[in-house]
C-alpha cells in the first residue's frame, strides 16, 4: 500500500475569468480536508499558500485544535488537524517530501484537460508498492493549467453515473469523493 | 431510476454529550450539500430546522444566490441553491413529499446503531422502480437515536477499506461520499 498525501493549492489557481490567481484560506477547508485525510489514512495534508500571513492563519487555527482549548473540548479533531502542514509552494512541498523523484503528483480537475487515468486503475496502483503519491486539489476555479504538465497523472472529473453535466462540487466534497474512490 | 432527495437535519440531533439538541445553520452546509445534490441529480435538498429565524436565514442566503447579485456573478451556483427547501421538521418535509407512505426514509450515521443495508444493495435499489427516497444526514454529533426507528433503512458508516477507526467526517464530506457511492 502506497503512502498518500493530499495538498490543497491556493496558488497557482484560476480566477473566475480564467486568469491565474491566489485564493484565500477558507477555515472549513482546513477542517474538512483534514478530517477526510484522517479518515482515509493519508500521511499529511499540505495547505499551499504563498502568503506568510495566510500560512500563519492556518497554523493558528490548527494550534487552537491541537494544543489550544478545543483540543480538550473535541479531542477527535486534534487527530485530523495534526495532519495539516502549511507550506509556501508546490516546490517547498516537493522538497519536504524528499524531492521530485521521490514522489508522484496526481492532479484533479472538474474538467479533463488531458488524458486521465481511471479511478479503478488509480486505486489498483495505490495498492502496489511504489512512490508516495500526492493528490492535488485546486481552490477557486481549479488548478492553473500550467501545473498539470509537471504532474505524473490526472484523475478524471467527478460526476454521477447519469451525468447531470454540473461540474461545481466544492473542493471539500471533491476531495472526500476522490479519497473514497481511491481508498474507500 | 428512483427520485432521490437529501435532507440535512438540525433537530433532533445529538450534542457532544449525547443529549438531544438543535444545531445552528452553517452557511457552507447550504452551499456544499446543494452543489453535491445538483451534481448527483437529486430532486431537492431539505434543510430541516425548527426555528423560523434560522429557516429565514437559509431563504436569504439562497435568495442572494438565486435571484440576488450573486446569481449573475456565479450562475452555476443558482442551479444548486435552487434545490434548497427549508422546512420546519421531519413531519413537514414528509407532508411536502406526499405523506409517509409516498416515500422511503434512509438514515445515515457515523456509527451503526442497527442493521444496515450495504451500499451495493442500496445502489441497486435506486436503479429499480420504487418510491422516492430521502437520504437523511445529521448535523452536530449525528441524528438522534429516536428518529432511526421510523426510517425504512440505514446506510453503513463510511470508512476507508483499511479502516482507520476515525469516524469524524464532516457532514459535507459524508453527504458527498454517500451520493457518490449510491449514484456516482
Amino acid at each position: 500500500m502506497r503512502t498518500v498525501h493530499i495538498a490543497l493549492v491556493h496558488y497557482p489557481v484560476l480566477a473566475r475569468d480564467g486568469s491565474p490567481s491566489t485564493s484565500a484560506i477558507t477555515n472549513l477547508d482546513i477542517h474538512d480536508l483534514a478530517r477526510s485525510a484522517r479518515t482515509y489514512g493519508c500521511a499529511s495534508y499540505f495547505l499551499i499558500h504563498p502568503i506568510a500571513a495566510q500560512r500563519e492563519l492556518v497554523r493558528k487555527v490548527c494550534e487552537h485544535w491541537t494544543v489550544g482549548s478545543s483540543a480538550e473540548r473535541i479531542p477527535s479533531r486534534k487527530l485530523a488537524l495534526a495532519l495539516c502542514t502549511p507550506t509556501e509552494s508546490l516546490d517547498s512541498m516537493i522538497a519536504a517530501l524528499g524531492g521530485r523523484d521521490a514522489i508522484e503528483l496526481w492532479g484533479t480537475a472538474a474538467r479533463a484537460n488531458r488524458p486521465v487515468q481511471s479511478f479503478p486503475d488509480a486505486r489498483a496502483q495505490l495498492q502496489q508498492p511504489g512512490k508516495p503519491v500526492v493528490l492535488l486539489f485546486g481552490t477557486a476555479w481549479g488548478l492553473a493549467e500550467s501545473v498539470f504538465a509537471s504532474f505524473d497523472a490526472q484523475l478524471p472529473p467527478l460526476h454521477a453515473a447519469a451525468d447531470t453535466g454540473f461540474r461545481h462540487l466544492s473542493v471539500r466534497a471533491a476531495c472526500a469523493i476522490t479519497l473514497d474512490r481511491l481508498l474507500g
